[in-house]
């Protein structure tokens, strides 16, 4: 059949399947009396009552906003936006001196897949990685602070969207590129795309201590896409599985021209090995990155075909087994790590590509998983008791199977279009099986209406009995394609930055707060307290700051109020500049006095009664 | 009494009131049994069923977010942030070329008090009107798409805190400065604070059919602080009150020195009035700006004394009194506009301001209203039987009272520190009297932690009965300083943008797309559609575009899916530029292609099941 043809008829076939599933939903949902009952029984699993709080964390990527989004579960209410990629004037960041450095002039990112930290395959509640597909960065937020603390820029990567996943003991957060690109950023036509263009995986390490990452080395693959990976876990924990689509090597077009192969690949990484590969110096310099080549270093990397165009890989959480989602084909299929292990090392290839060992399907293969009309899978979670849930993209619901049988156990309709599903700490080695959320692309007009882009939206799953059931659907920005979900009791926040009278620039007394000048340069050495600023202790207002027209001026601003909450703002009216000091922090602002004139400055950020008040003055004068 | 001392008792008495409330609340909530079933009806009241939607949208400020938070009321989700002020990668807001010059070059805004559009003084749905104090703009967003359509720069102010809010057909849009600075951008020290240094008041109209801004006049007044104002209904629809603080003319430390008077002054301009002397030609043009002064010109504006340091004054929703909130008196004050009208009938003034007289305290109030230990009142909503509701910042409370006999009905505790309430429909001719949200300020932990910097906070109360219920407490990005609740009726959005072919830059048949070399110009005339880009329908590769580096490039795309909810987006990797087309929208993004090398670009926006797929390549040849 023509494959444009059956694109149509499948399309079709998709969308009545879904329509018909949610008019059963739907209908089911308006029996009336009986539904009040239920609707009374979902609105007491959600509502969290004053003076207690939410559960689990889940922590969703923001998307092409580039910011995480922190929601509380079950309330399902968004409790923190943190910047992450993206400046964000109302926490100040990317207007202070390092976190502007830390986002190395980019306004933008595209954050889809978070990944907490993990000590023996459990979330640790440390840190959160976060990948950056628009730009090409990866990003570490601190727990303790909830504040990106490092962002380190991928060199020969077309879009990482791959990533970020962490391997067992975070040992790696690996980061494979979704386009290729020559390597090095050179130009080349696309019509030597075969040749020149490649795949790129970035394994990177991050310090905890120094909180700090570093590109360990690099993989150079062929230019096919890659999707989405997973590490394994207890048995496979040496391995990363990453799907691929595109191995048609399309130029143009790829949704017809990228979805002609029946087959496409999971590739498998032994990190361990590429690790002694690197160590031994089996490697090139490229762009500053060790890069291995497969066609050169063998052992270490191979492919197992796959259903076409996978979306997800999963590893179950006890490492035995790897899942593969297939977008364009409607089944899950399980395989074993343990069955590739053998076939490794047998020696059992069919075929060879780019230097990777291909295995046969059938060796690997230990189930394909087809519920009749369940279509468009994409990824999948687990429970605590052997199930498996896949988001099905195209006939908009939710399956439970058990991996052991295959027996598909429920099906639940979602909201609109499900991608990626999250489960309460369903990443790790012991998912809890209480809550999954799916994560839903596009929408049909069920929240209040905001015009022609509607909000997307999450489908809350109780998933703690034999069936699922439904709880609601809440509405969110774009856009998460991804979450994790951890306990509150994993993470240790702090409440205020410690006063550390050693720290550079810092001022903890009122009476030295100062101005120094040197040459054309201003530095302030300031302080923010309720309710007021003081840049010089000296002067008849310490709240003003003179400076001439053309001086590079640095607010150095301690806030010495070390109490809950009191974060204070900066603001300077019409000079386009606000950052923040929080309770105990130092930071800097670092700025141009370019324009002549006089501009209040003012605390940004409600923080006492007297807030308002809180307020000084600017004054440049004029050249 | 030492006015620091005064100060010091205060803060101890008001948080020892506030903590004794809160403990009572907080007692009051952990009665076990009773409080299970309260829980249920509270968990029902706010719990939107799938296939329902929320009654109300609550247009929030963002704060120094410099957006427009959209939520749902009762279950007070946020189902939208709109970007006003400050670009938004996630709906490529600052990207495309209209929303950057819209922007002006700034990358913040801080956005205070959204004011929707008013005819014969209810809410009409149709804009919603926003001031910045950071950057001194005004902006408008069109309820119709939920985009903002228009955005003016004003001369001469500093900070517009005291906007925006409509006079009763909306008329006029007003925004009075917040700090003094010399008018027409000049410089003078602060010693020449009190002869150099101007308090402004912009009164802006908006041209409903073009969308767009004008600067009708500006008045200028005494360097006073302007906090909040209101524009008169029904009976006083011509006039528009304003509050002051630091009428002391503090120009160093206000929180303690602009503090010092008993009184301060609301302000009334009679804007019709004044409007006639523009029209007579009683003004100076002063940075563009026509400027009238009340030295000069008489008749439309006077003062009244009040309680020091007002934050609100709030119109009775029948227009004829208005009531001020003493920030730092502990109490309300009702003023009769019919008496205010008496008294400066008669003539009778017992001082003269910067000539503006100023009325008699006695002969212009009602009523003070001074509930015992309720200490710090911000602000003042209604409902539709008479009542108002003021919020108390330091005795954190929400106190019901009726306006006509000053009898305190029901005090309620509030989650923290409440600055606004909004009431539904609370700031028209027509409250309804169903819920009030308070919106609070600076936050104990009582959310999930997030760090350093708590989540803010709202209450949302059930005002229906005779007593205030407190229903929930739920988080929020920083920082909503007001917002406006209007019924669900009155929205009326489009779905998609309508095909318009000779929308300039337009592209509508496949066949039509393009690209046309102008020197060193590319502009590609493009289609986004499920799922690819076609920027050129000859080419071999319909999705690829080869430029020259050093040239500009213009992409004008027309998102051709005319279907709900199927926007596209449009990164470009590397280059950090993203924006959006919504369906049936045409937009342009311009940027200079200084880099080298091969970038792909890709559909950053969820569109199908094929959205991985949506994607071309930006070849740029090196010189």
């Amino acid at each position: 059949m023509n494959p444009t043809l059956k694109r149509v008829i499948f399309a079709i076939a998709g969308a009545a399947a879904g329509l018909l599933i949610s008019f059963i939903f739907f209908a089911d949902l308006n029996k009336g009396d009986q539904n009040a009952s239920a609707n009374q029984s979902k609105a007491e699993k959600v509502f969290v009552p004053y003076g207690e709080k939410d559960e689990y964390y889940m922590m969703a990527s923001g998307g092409h906003s580039g910011q995480l989004f922190v929601y509380g579960l079950p309330s399902m209410r968004k409790i923190r936006t943190v910047p992450v990629f993206t400046p964000d004037p109302a926490t100040g960041y990317g207007y202070d001196a390092k976190s502007k450095e830390m986002l190395g002039g980019y306004t933008w990112g595209d954050f889809h897949h978070p990944a907490i930290s993990e000590t023996a395959g459990d979330y640790d509640g440390q840190f959160l990685f976060a990948n950056d597909v628009g730009n090409n960065r990866v990003a570490a937020v601190d727990l303790e602070t909830f504040h990106t603390v490092d962002i380190m820029s991928l060199p020969n990567m077309g879009g990482p969207h791959a990533g970020v996943f962490v391997t067992e003991n975070t040992e790696y957060i690996a980061l494979p590129t979704r386009f290729a690109r020559p390597l090095d950023g050179q130009f080349a036509p696309l019509d030597d795309y075969e040749s020149e263009y490649k795949g790129v995986v970035s394994m990177t390490t991050f310090d905890r201590e120094a909180k700090k990452f570093d590109l360990a080395y690099q993989i150079v693959l062929p230019p096919w896409s890659y999707d989405l990976s997973d590490a394994g876990k207890k048995m496979s924990s040496d391995w990363i599985v990453m799907t691929t689509y595109n191995t048609e090597f399309a130029t143009t077009n790829l949704e017809i021209n990228a979805s002609q192969n029946d087959r496409d690949y999971i590739v498998l990484l032994n990190w361990k090995e590429l690790e002694k590969q690197v160590a031994a110096g089996n490697y090139k310099d490229v762009n500053g990155a060790k890069m291995i080549d497969p066609r050169e270093h063998k052992g270490a990397i191979y492919a197992v075909p796959v259903a076409k165009s996978p979306h997800g890989v999963d590893v179950t959480p006890d490492g035995t087994r790897f899942i593969a989602a297939g977008k364009l084909a409607p089944m899950m299929t399980v395989f074993s790590f343990q069955k590739a292990f053998d076939a490794i090392e047998k020696g059992e290839f069919t075929d060879e590509k780019y230097g990777i060992p291909v295995l046969n399907y059938e060796d690997v293969m230990e189930r394909e998983v087809d519920p009749p009309g369940a279509l468009g899978p994409l990824h999948t979670q687990f429970d605590d008791r052997g199930n498996a849930f896949n988001t099905m993209f195209i006939s908009s619901e939710v399956v439970k199977w058990n991996v052991d049988t295959g027996e598909v156990i429920d099906r639940q309709p979602s909201y609109f279009s499900p991608g990626h599903a999250a489960a309460t700490e369903g990443d790790t080695v012991s998912p809890d099986g209480k809550w999954l959320v799916a994560l839903n692309k596009i929408a049909k007009d069920n929240f209040l209406s905001v015009g022609p882009s509607h909000p997307e939206s999450m489908d809350l799953y109780d998933i703690s009995g034999d069936k699922m059931e439904h709880i609601m659907a809440v509405p969110v920005d774009p856009e998460p394609h991804y979450a994790q979900i951890i306990h509150r009791d994993k993470i240790k926040t702090i409440t205020v930055y410690p006063k550390d009278e050693a720290r550079p620039n810092s001022v903890w007394k009122q009476d030295d707060a100062r101005i120094e000048r040197n040459g054309n340069e201003v530095h302030v050495y300031g302080i923010a307290m309720r309710s007021r600023f003081i840049f010089d202790a000296k002067a008849d207002r310490p709240d003003a700051v003179t400076v001439k027209q053309g001086d590079r001026v640095f607010f150095h601003m301690t806030n010495i109020d070390l109490d809950q909450d009191i974060t204070h703002g900066f603001g300077i009216n019409e000079y386009d500049l606000n950052f923040e000091v929080q309770p105990g922090q130092t930071s800097t602002l670092e700025f141009v006095a370019d324009k002549a004139g006089v501009y209040p400055i003012y605390c940004t950020n409600f923080c006492s009664a007297l807030h308002q008040e809180m307020s000084g003055y600017l004054l440049v004068e004029p050249k």
